[in-house]
């Protein structure tokens, strides 16, 4: 009973992340009444999206494509960032929440996934080969896994510790606790031994 | 930090109905980084939506394009539709709702706005002489008011009862109280003063 076009548009929408059949509705509804262009304007880029957008080859970030020059995202591309630190998130907009904390002064390496036997990801598929290189040839002093504090994202900071130690820089890990503002009352078991096991002495 | 391209995506899916900034955001990675075409498909779509759908001249809801014939939907095009009831909804999206009931036999209008003094909506800018003219025209024996039932939707259904009672139709109201599998325990105190006022005979 839809027109063609909109279930057409519906069943795509349908298949952005989180979106469901009633919100993909909404939405197509909403595209296709309002006036303002909405629609045309989405559509023109979306239409080039995947031509001019492309992973950073450096640190795997998304990147503006800029014919003639290496495919490097801005953070890649800052000569301020600290070379020498290394942060190892899993995904893009990891990247971008530890960057809205501004508590990060170095460069980025984005792994794309995480360690996940049951959906058959094993430590082959990781980027280990290109860790060790960039430790290698900029001399990183530190490597912070902030992979999230999660059964793969555990499992992945310890694996990639492991294989890591050797190539030399201090390696840590993003500390797990009561987020700020936290009710300790309503923490879970997980998070209050987590925040109590990684204590730290108080200087005053 | 976003690379340019994404950041103009990010602020358009913002405009969607109920998506937020973070929502845009994770729209935006997910087309950038998904290579199976979605981002490409949905351009496609989305360019030539505002050419290819339009509202039925007919009743208001959404109609494809179809170049040399009259922007009818499929619902104002089915001739097993009985013509002389005629159902009045606030938005397409509550026809779709009302046509999945399967209760509805008859053919409807879109309204595609409510009576809201707040916002500046007054029984003149409601399509009462198109309602006047389909009653006539149609020789509707029902007209039935499916406006929510919300402070809005309450006074548009009276306005409009009280306006066209002149031109001849019964004149029903779709009825409110508790939901089906709904609790009276947890009911609101004007849904279950609603459904109280609205007992009806029980034949036996």
């Amino acid at each position: 009973m839809l027109p063609d076009k909109l279930r057409t548009l519906v069943s795509l929408l349908h298949r952005l992340p989180g979106v469901g059949e009633k919100t993909a509705q909404r939405f197509a509804f909403s595209l296709a009444s309002e006036r303002a262009g909405l629609a045309a304007l989405l559509g023109r880029e979306l239409s080039s999206l995947n031509e001019s957008i492309a992973a950073c080859t450096s640190c795997g970030f998304l990147a503006d494509v800029r014919p003639g020059s290496p495919q490097l995202c801005s953070i890649c591309r800052d000569p301020r960032r600290n070379e020498r630190i290394l942060c190892v998130v899993a995904k893009a907009q990891d990247l971008l929440a530890i960057e809205g904390s501004g508590a990060m002064p170095g460069k980025y390496l984005v792994l794309g996934k995480l360690l996940s036997p049951l959906d058959g990801v094993s430590a082959d598929d990781l980027p280990i080969q290109a860790l060790r290189q960039l430790i290698a040839e900029r001399n990183v002093e530190e490597l912070i896994l902030a992979t999230p504090p999660s059964v793969d994202g555990e499992a992945t900071a310890l694996m990639l510790a492991q294989e890591l130690r050797a190539a030399g820089p201090r390696i840590s890990r993003i500390a797990s606790g009561i987020p700020h503002g936290g009710d300790l009352e309503f923490s879970d078991r997980v998070t209050l031994g987590r925040a109590t096991d990684g204590r730290h002495g108080v200087e005053s």
